[in-house]
């Protein structure tokens, strides 16, 4: 039986999560659900799955879902802090990371030091400082498994070949809803277009980053420090079916793709489970559905973000912490309609050029980073 | 240093072959040369590449061949039995089994029983006798490496994998020159085009059981046999473009393809190779070029070799084997313009309904069979 905490147990990652373990009993366990304030739900949550610990970072509400759960025999916790303790208990196996954002950093370091084996849905985490995580990671006997779709497939087609045996990572991109649009197009484009992605139900953040290729960009960096890939060897390709969800080309010419239909469930799966792979027939992948699959080149003339993020893991040190942050704010920004689509990439360039370089940073750098291009990225937009 | 005996060395595997031994000569070594009758060929080979033995199996070419190397230290044996004798020789590491048909089924008996690395690229060898083979197996050090790009594709997506996480393997088919023809197209055509594969260069023998769809079946009742999968685990899907050569579908829904350009020299390279993948820069993918792969289902009714196969498969005991000899023989007669392309189901149903079935034949038994297929074939066609 593995033990998992789940880091962002209400978001959409989180409630895949819980759905795979309700699927396998004898094999999964919830043992610690954290969510952020989404209360009805972490409730609902707790008293259909009995973990022992759920922590609601959101203090205000904490009288309520201790009430509201207090004849289950349930511990609650509140406040960030209690993520960095709760998710190093012993009774923890595995920890899912599937908040968004910059917030999956610290809680991500303390499991790391804890030596959980990290399920990592928040792919910030490693953008903003990989550097960080990996010095962790080599002195600990944590694992990485990732969940984000294309790094999974990435891992699944790297089990039992050697590291010198890879010539390249090939990154599969849907494209999102504006694939093949111009400039002129993406200036007019309203959230509820940028929300409406052609192939995948995911977090608004997310679907924003998917549209403007900036998700993309986060995956590269996310490759390169998860598989020690330099980054002239990490390629984007345009599959608009996502069906494959990435590939490895070998030394010899041989390429290696997993597929599957496109939900997170199997890469949330795999990580539960790895190195099995448990029966399950709800994804089964139809070549009669989906016959036809294509790829194209990215436009990183349009999609400008791509190439921001090439550019900032080349030029490391905070360069992808201050994207990262800007990003954020920027989409939001968006997402409220304060700013265009456009403009989201003019933000990073404008915060990547304002904010100070830092070329080592450590933590307490990079919260200052994160803190600093926040607020200057508000500016900006006012 | 890994010393190779091919079987088959002025063929098209053979001399592919060659070429990956000539690109890594830190790695490969050509130890023994075995060729038929093409003796031009084999006495070039034999002065290129400086093997320590060769075989000519044409015994009236012996002489020759001996006297155009002579001031070479290469030992010289020809006959069918001498082929047996040499690969099981201490200096062989490797077995390069690249002959078509019947004939390489005792030198890869006698190399497993001698426990060598068995890289088979003869398909007929399982086809007719897997069960023997599989016994050998499981009674040797020997392992076999597929050299057919299905199985070698197969081998390659399991690897890291377990044995339980298989739910099916997907044999992928170009579907020949005569995808989506009708049954009256078929009953006209010419050996010469069906010699016109749209994607691969083999020879003729291969080229035409891929036209006809019979190539697939061998493949079936292969991999039945070289991945101990049950028969309805085996599909097998056309995709006219040839960059997936096979796929895995997994318990969990996940699936894994490996892709590359149409050439046998990655399957080859991997087998001697295995488990590393050395740089070679001849065999690159390019999605520009591929950038649409498409999927439908073969049409059995039409190439009724497919559901032949899957018929013997199911039927057992020699079946394959007269499916086999009968499917050598209306070939060749086919090629030499005495029978129609739709003859060649004819004449093996006619051959399966006509040849005593044997359920649990030994050696002698599929030795038998084969011979008295071929002889009443012959007679059926006249």
């Amino acid at each position: 039986m593995k033990r998992i905490a789940i880091l962002g147990s209400t978001g959409s990652i989180g409630t895949q999560a819980l759905e795979i373990i309700k699927e396998f009993p004898d094999k999964f366990q919830a043992e610690i659900l954290i969510a952020n304030s989404n209360v009805d739900l972490l409730i609902k949550q707790a008293i259909e799955f009995q973990p022992n610990i759920i922590v609601v970072v959101d203090e205000s509400k904490y009288q309520f879902v201790k009430k509201s759960i207090e004849k289950y025999p349930i511990k609650v916790f509140c406040g960030n802090d209690s993520i960095s303790q709760v998710v190093a208990f012993d009774t923890v196996d595995i920890v899912l990371t599937a908040t968004v954002g910059f917030s999956g950093l610290l809680p991500t370091i303390k499991a790391i030091e804890a030596n959980k084996i990290i399920a990592l849905a928040n792919k910030e985490t490693l953008v903003v400082a990989g550097e960080l995580i990996y010095e962790k990671l080599k002195n600990s006997n944590s694992v990485i498994l990732p969940v984000d779709s294309e790094h999974s497939a990435i891992f699944q087609c790297l089990v039992g070949e050697k590291y010198e045996s890879i010539e390249k990572l090939i990154l599969t991109a849907s494209g999102g809803p504006f694939r093949g649009k111009n400039y002129d197009f993406l200036e007019d484009v309203t959230p509820e277009q940028a929300l409406n992605h052609p192939n995948w139900k995911m977090g608004n953040k997310v679907t924003i980053d998917s549209a403007s290729l900036m998700n993309k960009g986060l995956e590269v960096i996310e490759a390169f420090w998860l598989f020690e890939m330099p980054v002239e060897k990490i390629d984007v390709l345009i599959h608009p079916q996502s069906v494959i969800h990435s590939m490895v080309e070998f030394k010899d010419g041989s390429i290696k793709a997993q597929m599957g239909v496109p939900t997170m469930k199997i890469p949330i799966q795999y990580a539960f489970d790895f190195p099995c792979r448990s029966f399950s027939d709800r994804n089964k992948l139809s070549f009669s559905k989906y016959n036809n699959l294509t790829f194209e080149e990215p436009d990183i003339k349009i999609f400008r973000n791509l190439q921001i993020a090439y550019n900032c893991l080349k030029r490391g040190g905070n360069s992808a912490c201050i994207m990262n942050a800007a990003n954020e704010i920027a989409v939001d920004a968006f997402l409220k309609k304060k700013i265009k689509f456009t403009d989201i990439s003019n933000l990073i360039e404008l915060a990547l050029e304002k904010i100070e370089y830092i070329e080592h940073p450590n933590l307490q750098n990079y919260l200052e980073t994160d803190n600093i291009t926040r607020i200057k990225t508000l500016e900006f937009i006012k």
